[in-house]
């Protein structure tokens, strides 16, 4: 009795289909009387499927196929009747596989061979001496090295903000940088007007912050980015706005104001619905419709506004808070005005299942989302280098993810390994800087876009917030780290098999993490990549073939036979061909 | 059964008396055997001092005659022995009457007629955007107006430093608007490098704090100041120095340093005697020869440096912590430099008799200080105001206080009533600007010298530290209480009596605290201060006189009869000649 739903021979095609394609289920059961697959859509009840014996590639079993009616996620199981019992085959023990049915979409091709870099535009760079503006009843950090602290009181609120002073000025002027760092799209934390340094309670979402410049500002910093061939994605946060916004205020004067219907006033005006109950972020009701009409309609919308000038892409902040149809609806307008932009939504989780407020989110079923934030993806390879989960854990848990997310949503998922809500990952690495290579190495020659967390690639540390906030050590860099980033970002750049290649995942030790990159019609080019959390003695069976390995830049003559070798602690890129 | 010890009849000369003077005591006692004046010196037993019959004024009792040996503290009472009782006459329930016997001293006359400005210089004025430097880890307040806060962790640590950025060159650029309010003294709270915002932990005394200014910034301040006749009086922190300090650093270091006699290491080098178990404040041995000759020996000392650029007094900071021959050696040398120079202490309690470490301090002996902060000044007048003692109690106290200081002390006692240690006085009467007034005509019409905390003046308020020390409310000054400043400053001013002449403390009713201040030689001159909290009907016995009011410029006829009058809440000067 034996099904894999990522071999070909068991279901074809493997992984998510889109919608319309027909999926042939084989499952192997000699001597079996008869066999079911059961299945159901997401919000239906299961139907069993009676299946057909079948015998494939010499194996005896029962076949059926199954083509889905709607794009959604479906989950199934067989059910095996024997004479005297009857048995399930499920993915694991009381969990079905998931096939996951969606609307054909594209992501934009810029965007899938982008490497992306994150800036919290308080912390980057400051041109200048001072801060380009104040905000009253905050502090200004007395020199860029201090540590980022909160400023709270003896409650353990936060009653003051910190601000460095870094501005879009320090953007434009570190625009070469990134450039020669090779980075193609910059994400950025808010920079709309707000009265905090992180900005995600917005105050005004038609202005840039005034202690980041102006629109003007922005404006020269979108040319300067373009000139460079460097993309800017911004930071939409529609969930909640600033309790400190005209929009809020208004509202609660006067129940006749326009802002009125955007709030939920439970007793009005001082009692409302607000994010995880914080009084500074009153909650929007992201359906109504003046406000959908504020945020993203016709005219000088939110989206119009920023989007016609140049914004290529937005980053959904706490997306699985906003409804369906608000982001389907934000996606389409987006793509309006300029249809080779992305929408990318803050996921936490596998994307292809989330569920919130019981509701099973739709983000990649084709209206939704182009991608997510990839912290599943760091969470794997974290843990993995960590000793938290082994070489066969991670890659069953990257198998899952692949077979869940369509390709397209996996070829463009965000591979982050730190960001401004998680310690660096250096630090969760334990300052093993092998390690935080290895990190490196996987971002760059996974499938997906590598994601830089500001800093992170001179070395910069940080524990959770606000310490991984700091300010960017100009003049400190560790040089080492820095040059190892721009070698395996040059690596993948070079050689479009990282970018476009099939992915893989083989189990080979509980201390390895491997993968091949490979291209379906070119057989002859393969990539493997092998992660050793410690030294490691594997064993391999060789067939004759030349390899190269690219770190240590040997070419390696390989007969038939098995090879016994002790790999040291680090990571291997090896390939059948020499990689540029 | 009667003595008065502030009235002449009783004991002659009233108050504390000089080494050698003799003193005469008389006490009412008709109808006795006999009586003894029992007396000691402060470090010695109760002698017994039989006194002989006599008759004083058609008072009948006994009187003798006492030579102080030793200028002291001496207290006394007397016993009356009648044929079945002994009798006790005490100034209160077992509590002696304190005589207050000192070697004489001068105040320079510039300080007694002065009126001290206090500034904590960090928050008086920066005339730049920005501050002139910036210490690392810690933090800038984004605009003037911000609030000040103490920046503290979880377990209420203080952890960072909160500076606005004023500095020396805000002191020059407002020496016209203190000239123009009457000021002739600016006492400053620490101005030598340290890591704090308020300087008390000593980083280098031979130098001027970089974010005030420096060497150069002093000396213009100094000459600038000169120029309008302001003097300087500097904070002197000599308890204890910053444990950043080059000097505690070294002692830390190697056991050879020329600093390590200067502390008290418990376990070297980490366990030490530290202020108030501060670690950052590191304890002196203030008897170290070396630390005694960096701070007040020949040469380059810093008592010498600064007096010698023209600084023309010190206020020791914690002088009960320092050893009384350590004061009076920093009094001896400061004059050496400059005869006119004066030694202020900060004094919390009754300056003539306080005890530290069980230790009698001798202030007012002679040969220590010239002038105490005057803290209980300010609390008998705040609490008389707010209700908590009545006009009574608050008469009681003042003649205590009057009795046993020297003149010269009590003439140049520091009266103020906010400093950078308490709630600002408006905040203390509840925002009662009227019982404010009364509180700034009490400072200026009494003897000693008034003190205006920066900012006061202009109806600043604030809480404990840190909110009693904001930045100075330029542009928005209070300017009807900056007005009344002025117009009592002048009337001090134009007026000795309220310098030179003598008081004399009456009580009329518990809602009043009056005093009249009036010259020995010339008794046609007196003028009455008469402080309401609340409305009051006073009935005065008059004599034919006329009086002038102050406040209200009226002219007063009086007859002989008894005036009821309802006097408003407030103040009234009434005077015998009309006041300049």
């Amino acid at each position: 009795m034996y099904y894999n739903s990522l071999d070909e021979q068991y279901k074809c095609p493997v992984g998510a289909v889109k919608l319309g394609e027909k999926i042939e289920f084989f499952i192997e059961s000699p001597d079996t009387l008869e066999a079911y697959l059961v299945i159901k859509r997401d919000d239906m009840p299961y139907v069993s499927v009676p299946m057909q014996k079948a015998e494939k590639n010499g194996k005896f079993g029962f076949k059926t196929e199954f083509v889905p009616s709607e794009a959604m996620l479906y989950f199934y199981h067989f059910q095996i009747n024997e004479p005297r019992e009857t048995k399930i085959i499920q993915k694991n023990y009381d969990i079905d596989y998931q096939l996951t049915v969606y609307e054909d979409f594209t992501v934009p091709k810029w965007y899938k061979n982008a490497i992306i870099y994150q800036i919290f535009p308080d912390r980057f760079y400051n041109p200048f001496k001072t801060p380009i503006a104040y905000k009253p009843n905050s502090f200004i950090y007395a020199t860029w090295k201090d540590k980022p602290m909160n400023i709270i009181n003896e409650k353990k609120e936060l009653v003051r903000q910190d601000f460095y002073g870094g501005n879009l000025y320090g953007v434009i002027e570190k625009l070469d940088y990134l450039k020669l760092l090779g980075i193609d799209v910059i994400y950025f934390n808010p920079i709309f007007e707000s009265n905090s340094n992180h900005k995600y309670n917005t105050k005004d979402y038609h202005k840039i912050d005034s202690m980041l410049g102006d629109e003007e500002t922005f404006k020269k910093l979108i040319a300067e980015a373009k000139k460079r061939d460097i993309e800017i994605i911004l930071d939409g946060v529609f969930n909640h706005t600033g309790d400190d916004s005209e929009y809020f205020i208004s509202a609660k004067k006067d129940k006749s104001s326009k802002y009125y219907s955007w709030y939920y006033f439970k007793e009005y005006p001082n009692v409302y619905e607000s994010w995880w109950g914080f009084d500074t972020l009153p909650k929007v009701n992201c359906m109504d419709e003046s406000y959908q009409n504020f945020i993203m309609g016709e005219g000088n919308s939110v989206l119009n506004h920023w989007t016609s000038l140049g914004v290529k892409g937005w980053r959904l902040d706490v997306v699985d808070e906003l409804d369906g149809s608000f982001v389907e609806k934000f996606k389409a307008n987006m793509r309006k005005v300029n249809e080779e932009s992305v929408l990318i939504g803050e996921v936490w989780e596998d994307a292809s299942n989330k569920t919130a407020y019981s509701q099973r989110k739709k983000y990649f079923m084709g209206h939704q989302l182009d991608s997510v934030m990839g912290y599943p993806f760091k969470e794997n390879v974290q843990n993995f280098l960590n000793g938290n989960i082994n070489g066969y854990q991670i890659t069953e848990n990257f198998k899952t993810l692949w077979e869940n997310y369509p390709r397209e949503a996996f070829y463009a998922n965000m591979n982050l390994i730190s960001t401004h809500d998680t310690p660096r990952c250096i630090n969760v690495l334990n300052f093993d800087e092998t390690n935080f290579k290895s990190a490196v190495t996987v971002q760059m020659t996974f499938a997906g876009v590598p994601h830089i967390y500001y800093a992170d690639e001179v070395g910069e540390t940080g524990q959770m917030c606000p310490d991984n906030r700091r300010g960017f050590p100009w003049g400190e860099e560790n040089e080492e780290i820095l040059n190892f980033y721009k070698k395996l970002i040059n690596l993948r750049k070079n050689n479009n098999i990282f970018v476009d290649g099939e992915i893989e995942f083989f189990y080979l030790n509980d201390d390895v993490f491997s993968y091949k990159r490979y291209f379906k019609d070119d057989p002859e080019k393969v990539v493997y990549v092998m992660i050793m959390r410690k030294n490691t003695l594997l064993s391999l069976e060789l067939k004759p073939m030349t390899v190269f390995e690219y770190f240590s830049g040997e070419t390696i003559k390989c007969g038939y036979g098995t090879l016994n070798h002790n790999f040291d602690k680090g990571c291997y890129i090896i390939s059948t061909y020499p990689l540029n």
